[in-house]
Parts: structure tokens; C-alpha cells; sequence
């Protein structure tokens, strides 16, 4: 999960002098950013600050952060007669930035802990150029899939493109691993996931640099993980609305599994966080193959401190068996 | 599901004359919207119109149903010591008048078609009285589970016997099935279903009166359905997340079930409706005890005319078998 942010007194300073996306188009920035919850908090691994829809702002939709709102796309494209005016998106032009913030960190990081990459999976970058925003029910992308498929296979194919640039570039950069987030697909019935999401989804992990793991992360996917492991993914991400060994069976043993604390739990206070850590690790059952992650990510109300007690927890826990 | 609903042209007609609040509590107002869809679209059976949060007006906490913005609770209860203060519900007194309509829905309906009685599960209405509305995150609701789990436990048992009594009035008064809606349930970690939910809900069915068919229905519980069924139900409702026939040896083919086409699609052209709605027949391969439905309510901006073409699909499509 990304691990920078509002709960973190640091992030919050380095806000105060940048707007968000002047924050990810600066690489001094967004390394230090970066390189601050494994400062604070000790965790295994780096995860680039960026964000996923930065790679859309060349399709001229119209990419703002409203303060307080989050992500809004003033001019979203919902027809198959507008997407046909969308041309490939120059990703090499766009987010030149990015690349370079991956090469400051690391430098940074001297290979004390690794860097993972990060990019949005096609149909939730897809959902925001869609609908304008964040959405409830999805309801102009749905429409957009059912009604003119050829439309959205095509803003799909363009989205497939570029994020395969994008993350090849993190990786060229010197990325050690990618994680792919979906993060509204559990909006979708499973037969939607299968004919609309999962061809494009696999074309993008196909076109990955070989060798380089990849983590395919959703949300809400507890009936779409036997699909989202047939789409392709070295690790698949499992949110906190499964079991762990559940979940874990139902992508089968040949792939790794990440996660899966419900991050309202580190709202609680650490004898409770330690209880449900524990429950996590029992069912992962010490199998090689699973990653101690949240489910989703860090809230900004939590303590920084119980993120902190998490990672020692985690770290004594695991280090027992 | 809920039948009546802004989607129709009757319904919209009898709001303008009612707030959303004065239509739940006149019986004659509260009849006719329950009469409507079954006029109007021919479907099996009908289903009371009522708000899950009718039987909280006693506790005090301030119930409003805010134009456009959907239920409100000005005083919301979120800490042991606020739910300390809470008395019994007394539903006779409270809610008299879903019992008359009841009985007037009952006499219209001659027979024709049953009438389903209509609740919220204790979950659901516990997180509506501490959140203080809808919630993206319920992370009051969280806290009070984690760190005050008796208090927690004492609101669910407020609620559960204010929801038994509800419901078996509504039994008493002519209803011949219930529903039990747990809409918000699925943001929950299976663990915390099985700590604070699953007790409760089965305390609840197991108050209501012997013999009348019990729906059981939550979103976004494809993890969950094992320990919905567990808690019990006549019949498990499964929303549109999964596959009807994934869902349905989840819970086991010893009971029936609810579903589970996403209401997204009924914004689609009918010959598309029609390819799902037989995707989810050909799941159900004819077995009795599948109640064709919707995976969640009506949405406001569905054409009428499409309910009623799925209505006539759905006889068509099972007559055939």
C-alpha cells in the first residue's frame, strides 16, 4: 500500500509547500516523501509517491487535485465518439519526472531496502477519465462497457499502452518491483471482470519487463480473485474483506499473496492491532510466499506511532515461527 | 429488493405530496407505494415500502431525512457511556402505522401475489445510529466494535429486539415472508462478522416467528456468505459481485437464493439485458429455490420500461425450462 501520507507530521509538512501534483511532478520531492515512512517507520520496502492518474493528464481531459476533494477530471470522456479523438499518450513526455524521482530514491536508498514501482490498472484509470471522479456506482463506465464495448476496448488499449511505458520506465529507472492497483474493479459482477477488465489487464502484464515482480493489487475483489490471478501477477494484493487463507486459496499456492489488515483497525490501540496482526499471521500459517501488508491504504487519521508498533510487531511476530 | 423507488413516474407523483418520512408513516400513502410496482410491472410478489431506520426515532438520536441527501442522525451515538443511556425500543408504540399498512396492503393485494415484510439487520441500523449517516469508511462503527466491544454488543441487542418485535408485528399484521437487509455489511473483515455481527443477526431470526420464510440479503459479501447462511436465513441474498452459482455453494444447496443481476444493467438496451439476465438463469441451471432479483435497489435513473422487460424476460426465460 502507499505508505506516505496525511497521517504522517512529515508528509503534511512537505505539503504545505506543495500543491499534490506539483508534489509528483517534483522528483526532490516526491523521493523525500518517498523515502520518509521507511525513515519513520522501518518497513521492507520503498513505495514511489505518485499518483495514478498522472499519466492521463496528456489525453487533455482536463486533470485537477481540488483541495480537501481528491482527484477531479473536468472534461471525462464517456462515448465511443469521444474516445475515438483520444490519441496514444506520449508517456515518455508526460512523466519524465517520475523516472527521475525513482533514480533519486534509488540513490537514496544505497539497496538497503528495495523500491517498488506503482501504476493504476487500466480500468480504474479508465473509471476516472469515465466518470469524472471519484464514483458510487459507476454507473457512466458500466454504461460505456455495455452499450459501445468498442469504445471502451479502445480507451482500455490506450491505457494498456501507456501504463506498460510507464511502469517499464520505473523499471528502466531502477524499480525493483511494480505494483499494479485496481483499486474500484470490486465494483464489478465478475462476468463484467472477465469480458471487460481481464483481457487488458493480462495484454499489461504481459508487456512487462520479464524478470521484475508484480504485485496485482484490488479492492472489494473477494469473488474476482481467481480472475484477477488468471490476468496475470506474481503476488496478488488481497484487501481485508477476506480471510487470508481463504483468499490465498482462492488464487491458488502457486502465486505469493499480500496483505491484508483492515486499516480502521490501527485506529484501535496496539493490544487489540496485535490481536488481529496475529490472527493475519496464523492464517498465512508461516507458507513462504506471503507479504504482511494493510488491506488498503493507511487512513489519515491513524497514529503514526501504531503504524510504527504495526512493522515491530510484524517484524517480532514473523521472526518466532 | 425495495420496489418502489424514484424510477417511477407513480412514485415521483406521490412524493411531491409527501416527505420521505410522512410517506413511511401514512399507512394509506405507504400502501399505495407498495401497490405500485406490482400494478405497474407485474412482478411475483410485493414488498413492503418502509425505512430501515423507522425504529430509531425512539432512541432519541435526532432522525431526519434531508432533501436529496438521504437519512441524517443529528445525534449520533458512537462511545459504551452514550449507549449506556439508551432505553428499550418500544416498536408497538413507535411504528404502529407499518403495521397498519401492512394490513392495508394485505387486504388490496387479495391474495394475488404475497406480501414480504422489510427490516434492517442490526449491523446496518447499528452503523446508521453511530455514524450519523452513510459512511465510506464506518470508522466510528470500527472503533466502537474494537476498543468498546460491550457497548457495541448492548446497541445490537437494543436493536435486536427492537427488530424482532418490528418484524414479527409486521408477521402478526399479514406479512407472509421477511427480508432482513444488512446493506453495509460488506466493508467488514470476516473477523469482525464473525466477533460482532454473526451473533446478533442470529439471535434476531431466531426471535422471529416459526414458519415464515426468512431473506437474508447483504452487498459486497462474497466472503461473508458462509457465516450469513451460518447466521441464518431461509434464503441468502447475493448482490451482483458474484457468480450466482459461486455464491450459491458458498452458502450451501441446502438453502435458496436471492439474485443477483446488477441493477447498472437494467441503464443498458434490453437485448443486453436480456444476455445477462439468461448468463444468471443458466447459473442457476433451473435448480429450485432461485429467486431471480436484482443485486441491490432499482436506481433512481432507470428506465421504467426496462423493469418491466426484465419482469417479462425473467417469466419468459424460466418458463421455457
Amino acid at each position: 500500500m502507499r505508505q506516505a501520507g496525511r497521517y504522517m507530521p512529515e508528509y503534511r509538512a512537505t505539503r504545505e509547500r506543495y500543491g499534490f501534483l506539483e508534489l509528483a511532478r517534483n522528483p526532490e520531492a516526491a523521493a523525500e516523501v518517498t523515502l520518509q515512512p521507511v525513515q519513520r517507520l522501518g518497513v521492507d520496502a520503498a513505495i514511489l509517491f505518485a499518483d495514478i492518474l498522472l499519466i492521463v493528464e496528456p489525453l487533455g481531459v482536463g486533470l485537477e487535485f481540488a483541495k480537501g476533494e481528491g482527484p477531479v477530471i473536468h472534461r471525462p470522456v464517456r462515448t465511443e465518439l469521444a474516445i475515438a479523438g483520444l490519441g496514444r499518450i506520449d508517456v515518455e513526455r508526460a512523466v519524465p519526472f517520475v523516472f527521475e524521482t525513482v533514480r533519486l530514491v534509488k540513490r537514496a536508498l544505497g539497496g538497503k531496502v528495495p523500491l517498488i514501482g506503482f501504476a493504476g490498472a487500466p480500468f480504474t484509470v479508465a473509471s476516472y477519465v469515465v466518470e469524472g471522479g471519484p464514483s458510487r456506482d459507476y454507473l457512466h463506465t458500466k454504461r460505456l462497457m455495455y452499450e459501445e464495448p468498442d469504445g471502451w476496448g479502445r480507451l482500455m488499449g490506450i491505457l494498456v499502452d501507456a501504463t506498460a511505458r510507464y511502469l517499464n520506465g520505473q523499471i528502466a529507472a531502477g524499480a525493483q518491483a511494480v505494483q499494479i492497483f485496481d483499486s474500484w474493479v470490486g465494483v464489478l459482477a465478475p462476468e463484467d471482470y472477465r469480458t471487460f477488465v481481464l483481457p487488458h489487464t493480462r495484454a499489461l502484464i504481459r508487456a512487462l519487463t520479464p524478470g521484475v515482480p508484480v504485485i496485482h493489487f484490488g479492492t472489494g475483489t473477494a469473488s474476482l480473485l481467481p480472475w484477477m490471478r488468471a490476468a496475470g501477477g506474481d503476488v496478488i494484493g488481497l484487501d481485508w474483506r477476506v480471510d487470508l487463507d481463504a483468499g490465498w486459496a482462492a488464487v491458488g499456492g502457486d502465486v505469493a499473496v499480500q496483505g491484508n489488515l483492515d486499516p480502521a483497525v490501527l485506529l484501535s490501540k496496539p493490544p487489540y492491532i496485535r490481536q488481529r496482526v496475529k490472527d493475519i499471521l496464523d492464517r498465512a500459517a508461516g507458507r513462504p510466499g506471503h507479504i504482511f501488508n494493510l488491506g488498503h491504504g493507511v487512513l489519515p487519521q491513524t497514529p503514526v506511532e501504531h503504524v510504527k508498533a504495526l512493522v515491530e510487531m510484524v517484524h517480532e511476530l514473523s521472526d518466532r515461527r
